[in-house]
């Protein structure tokens, strides 16, 4: 297995729903992939508005200077300011992986 | 920081609602959290049946010995078999970590 790592953002989000939430975060995603060292992420949130992103990149570095992208830094202020009460972030390298596929 | 780990659960679950899922869901996150290691734990699911869970370990001893739990082994069979059409399981160690609280 190669080294890589992940960021697991979890959050709870406002109720400001009409400020520009979704097309921020789409925008951000789309930006993220086009990251050196991006590769992949998913997110899930609930109709409580309790959500985890993971995002798997190839070296922390990536994952610092995704985090110091000006466009990234201008939606984490407005994601303080309007969309969250709150969030935590964990950087990890992973260490060990395994997964199931069914039968279609 | 002290050393720590967290299992990230992806998972898509399959259309199967009325097997008991919702029931063993609850009984493995209490059983979960009487583990010797165990931190916390945090799930989203989407209303597509997307999910992401990520549970919080204080080694990847306690992690191991989770998996291998009778009870849990019944449970991940039943779930190969009959709750998720696919999973993915990765096992990482938390390299940094910070967080944001809003005003109430």
């Amino acid at each position: 297995m190669n080294t890589y790592y992940v960021v697991i953002f979890t959050s709870q989000r406002t109720e400001n729903d009409s400020k520009g939430y979704a097309s921020m975060s789409d925008k951000m995603e789309e930006l993220a992939r086009l990251q050196p060292g991006f590769i992949s992420v998913e997110s899930a949130r609930d109709h409580e508005g309790h959500g985890i992103t993971v995002s798997y990149w190839e070296s922390l570095e990536a994952i610092q200077k995704w985090k110091a992208n000006t466009a990234h830094q201008v939606a984490q202020q407005k994601g303080k300011e309007t969309w969250y009460s709150n969030y935590n972030v964990q950087i990890c390298k992973i260490v060990r992986e395994y997964s199931f596929k069914g039968n279609d």
